[in-house]
């Protein structure tokens, strides 16, 4: 049995034979046999283990064992704690998915700090075949059946090939001791359910069953590669940036079938989750619109506008009296100047002393007006992007420049008749936008 | 009960309430309950009875059953019958696959003589989830866990939705009779070790466990149905035809990535099954080839070449006297002319006196030779092939016209000497390729 896993390590995970590598510890016998098989391959790594302080004194424990393997081995160990119960309530995850975030953001750093590039863990075949019954079990799709892969850029799993009753062999055959997770042994949990009373069955169907499924999932992840590229090729090709803002086609996305589906792997990413609705969207009236909790989706005419939302808070900003030069949220220059230089529409010249500092860059508010240059009168702001035709989009993307609530101008477009240099003027101020 | 069902027809398929459309009836639980569902409905429907004579005695029951039921129901009968065993045995399939092949056929052909567009069966959501089981045992692709689609264009299935047990309460709710197949108790029997065994305990982690699965099923079908459109388009693209036979550029392919995953989704159609093969193909030397039972799939430079193999028998057509026109292999003129009009590649004149009727068309056999005109002596066949830089394809392509055993003409590119007009040839033959 040795022989069999070491052969695996060699024929497929020589990378693991050149660089040193961080091996995820817990003391249940997988990760036992890993750490097991690695010294027996004299390779170089390091043990970490999360103490996550679950199950009281036996996690205290586990703990203990894992520095006493460490130990025997000879390896290196690291270990660190988690208040896992408190982590998971705060973020409203289940334990399960704290446990997790918490484990895989500390092998990371860990991993930044010691400079080395591989994690290795101890998965076997029938935790996948468990996590595909899993999302089964609760509805799902291609990527929740295609299960975790035996290697990528920075993990590597070596047992994956290899199932639970193998790895339980060779801790056997080599005398191994480990820690017992007695809540294993709960088949009230849909984990332990499955790997008792259903995969053993599964496995009677074919004398190859774990193999057989191995390969299917081979081909699943397969399938899913090939359909990431398309979308990924198509998607550049439909989402047009254009302004700030992304645009595509409906008439493009209708071509599309299943159209839902589409929708679904375009949109998801966004935080999109309402299908039916999106779907609507494409053959509605202009001005509908479809929220996620980070952007908005709009129907304007032709096209779908796609816009991350931004709050409040982010959309004030002051520029104080002798500032030169912001960069945030764009960029300008603010000079005084003898003279006026040249008119464009992204230069504006204003007369000091009507101004009130510090000035205020902002998005529209509802009652804006302001008095347009070179018109008698004022003008509702509302009026005047309905006249120049700003699309929803475009008019709370429009930036105004304010001094005090006075629209001193709607940046880049039109600038108000009260701050215009006059005859009477002393001091010149000069914006620029970069 | 009966309600529920109704209410399904009614909102998910409501073309079967437009046009007459065929039931498929065996006696079972289901197809009873279908039929009787349908019936309910005061559907326009014929049912179709397939007795395959696998059960002896049982068999006949199933069909006399059956009648009976019709009769009942006051709808049209059409009943068949097949020497399934037999029809297994020469064509080397497995019963099952047989009855399915022998039965699609019989329905395809009724439906046409009635002009009947819509076939409709009685498979409930536990068929599509024992079918992904079995599949999933063996090993298997996306397509293997996809299932039975609700609807396509020619076969609705109405219970799709529904699970056995629904279907049997609606039986028993109805107080339906209906046949057994004993073998559906024998647990030896794959599917119904599944039924049996596996999705009771599948059904018991979730709720709402078959509705999750058909969902998910959904989901893969839309996946699979993106993959295809995107595949279709991509072999559009690649596989490009140009003399008679298909070229796919090897660097094209080597850019795909999961290549050997393209490449079984580009030929796997064409019968191939050897993709480490083919993946060593795109980097070999010219001249390597694999074939599959009905295609050869050749190196040629910077190119795979695909081509359809024709049997030896298929590649010899004789000519014989007084023919003035062939149309296979291709299409060729044979006139006796006074004098000898305009050269070209596509003409030959040849000395009537010096052939042997018939003439024969055939491809290059081994040994073959010829006296190419215009030069001293003969020049075997191979080397003339290989001094005008003819491809593998290219050699087995070419026809030759015969006379006897000897070469008279490498049609369209050389012609033999020893049958060329001189002037003691008295009856001119004229050949032209049209």
């Amino acid at each position: 049995m040795l022989d069999r896993f070491k052969n695996h390590i060699v024929e497929n995970f020589s990378h693991l034979g050149r660089e040193a590598f961080v091996l995820a510890i817990s003391g249940g016998v997988d990760s036992v046999v890993l750490a097991h098989l690695c010294a027996s391959c004299k390779l170089d790594f390091e043990l970490a283990h999360c103490n996550f302080h679950l199950r009281e004194a036996e996690s205290d424990k586990d703990e203990v064992f894992v520095r006493e393997l460490a130990d025997s081995l000879g390896e290196n160990l690291h270990v660190t704690h988690f208040n896992t119960q408190d982590y998971a309530s705060e973020h409203k995850l289940s334990i399960q998915i704290a446990a997790r975030e918490l484990r895989y953001a500390w092998f990371k750093e860990l991993m930044q700090e010691r400079n080395i590039k591989t994690l290795v863990t101890a998965h076997h075949a029938d935790d996948n075949l468990e996590t595909f019954l899993i999302n089964l079990s609760r509805g799902t799709g291609i990527e929740g059946l295609t299960g975790i892969p035996e290697m990528t850029d920075s993990i590597s799993r070596p047992l994956l090939k290899f199932s639970r009753d193998e790895v339980l062999s060779y801790a056997q055959e080599q005398k191994l001791e480990w820690r017992e997770d007695a809540s294993n042994q709960d088949t009230k949990y849909l984990r332990n359910n499955i790997r008792h009373t259903i995969v053993p069955r599964l496995k009677e169907l074919h004398p190859t069953f774990l193999d057989n499924f191995l390969k299917t999932q081979e081909h699943l992840i397969d399938t899913l590669k090939i359909n990431q590229v398309y979308l990924k090729e198509l998607k550049e090709r439909l989402f047009i940036v254009e302004d700030g803002q992304i645009k595509v086609a409906t008439a493009a996305l209708l071509n599309l079938q299943p159209t839902k589906s589409y929708l679904f792997h375009f949109f998801r990413e966004y935080g999109f989750t309402q299908w039916e609705d999106i779907l609507g969207l494409l053959t509605t009236n202009s001005g509908k619109e479809v929220q996620s909790p980070s952007h908005r989706l709009l129907k304007d005419r032709e096209f779908l506008l796609l816009q991350e939302k931004t709050s409040k808070n982010d959309n004030l900003y002051e520029i104080h009296e002798g500032t030169s030069e912001i960069r945030v949220p764009f960029s300008m220059k603010i000079d005084e100047v003898n003279q006026i230089e040249k008119f464009s529409q992204k230069v504006l010249y204003l007369d000091k002393e009507t101004l009130k500092y510090p000035l205020i860059l902002r998005k529209r508010e509802k009652g804006d007006y302001f008095y347009p240059l070179g018109m008698v009168g004022k003008k509702k702001l509302s009026k005047y992007f309905k006249d120049e035709k700003f699309d929803k989009f475009s008019k709370e993307n429009q930036w105004l420049l304010c001094s005090g609530n006075k629209v001193v101008w709607v940046i880049g477009k039109r600038a108000d008749d009260r701050f215009k240099i006059t005859e009477s003027t002393k001091k010149i101020v000069k914006i620029s936008l970069v």
